[in-house]
């Protein structure tokens, strides 16, 4: 089992900097998380982005594509901020015979209670598991990228009807 | 989407008593760990026994089957100890008409670096992802059971070769 | 042993909103880490203001100063943001017959890795431990509000030289 | 400022061996610790037994004090378990010239919800603020030796009436 998981930062990677009193996206969690699932398969984590999802762009949609692309991996999961995860999804899914799987944090992975470590093992066992094609996993839920909204008051993802 | 989650006791829901200067077995962290997931759908835990995996015999497996047989949910997540996981996921591949997943955790879920919430991730994803049957997350991996050990040297899950 | 701890905001209370993809201070901490800590004898948190220190001004510190003469008791612990609590500290010297140790934290006390409970640890112990007076806990150490200054590059309290 | 911290095992540096399903002490904790408080004064620890303080005997007692006499350091933390510790700290007190502190936990230090990280913030503040002697930070309060006890059913330290 090979897994290739590409950062493109967002809410899970924030860290805290006291100097600006601000909060900044830092290196990839997904190394650390991985670590403590005690992953015994082989992975990869490439930071392809550092940015918050609203900032992003079509040049940066382009990057993860062709991340994707330069590795002949079928087993994909990108860690991305929640804002833009679906559009980035939907901008992934003429990508043939690969399963990839977005996931993403409403808390950083670096606080004590954080949903980023249950997120990312549904992705990393969803990735695994379905077909090849383009999935969400957040709110501990299976999403098809089409029927999907964010819904940024409730700050849960849920299906449109 | 609905989703039943069974504890059988185990490592996961280990806490520390000082006053013993011993572990015991307190009660289901998934409630918590669901919690902090955020998980949008519905979900049950429900506590079935309290015992190291080791400890447990036929009359326990059966109550975990009667537990499972007593709800009409088709999503079950059931966490166990890790020692004899493998052997309760065989008993319970008669059962139909229903996706059920065993997990666990090398790591106390009150641990500060526990598998417990990727793992938990992994198993409620699943049991959403795959047609019914029994399988097993652990390690970050998707297992079968009558093809799983665990290799307690290493303290993995193993396929069988 | 009865303990008065005032809570002013700053970086050891932040709360991280996804909503507004953005930090603000919540609820104070020091509640949850005195119920950690098994703190047995007696204590009570109030929250007087919810600022970054560098937003402080002299109402809020005679608001500080308010607080503490509103209570009897005389082992005061005050909660505040890193930027501006030596200024602070200097505004509360002339309160006679009371120990008043203030801290904060470089990393929010809801992140994993955070100086928070070390940090009101220490202030804890100095209240009930010196003399009347004014005093900071910062990076293990104990300062002198008068000999003391907030090295913002390198993120440590230092003594003036 | 310069303080030598003395490791003498206990539930602070406990671990879990999932391949024992059992506990048992590990590094001692204090260097996380230390390095999370951000300490800018000069430190070093040093592991000087891994023992349940149940199982310490009069040779460990001496191996401690040996440890305190072979430093000129005169701010000394000793991390001790909690059942003999009011045991360890009569056993030093005829050393001079030293601010002795122990303390310890009744929560492992790996755990996400521990008091270690606050005690050992609480001894090393008055290691410094405290005249030469031996004192013990537990549960939030400066305690004596000769007029201390821990309540073992309570789980907390107490003074003797």
């Amino acid at each position: 089992m090979q897994i290739k998981i590409l950062a493109a930062g967002g809410t899970i990677d924030k860290v805290y900097y006291d100097a600006l009193s601000d909060y900044s996206i830092g290196d990839p969690m997904a190394e650390e998380l991985m670590q403590m699932a005690g992953f015994s398969g082989q992975y990869r984590v490439q930071s392809v982005l550092r940015k918050d999802s609203l900032d992003m762009d079509d040049s940066d949609r382009s990057a993860l594509r062709e991340a994707v692309l330069a590795d002949d991996c079928r087993h994909i999961v990108i860690t991305h901020g929640t804002d833009t995860l679906v559009q980035t999804a939907m901008a992934l899914q003429s990508l043939e015979n690969r399963t990839i799987v977005l996931t993403g944090a409403m808390q950083p992975a670096r606080f004590r209670d954080s949903d980023a470590a249950f997120n990312l093992g549904g992705a990393v066992a969803l990735c695994q598991a379905m077909p090849p094609g383009v999935y969400i996993f957040m709110n501990g839920r299976v999403f098809h990228p089409e029927r999907t909204v964010k819904n940024r008051v409730a700050g849960v993802f849920e299906e449109c009807t």
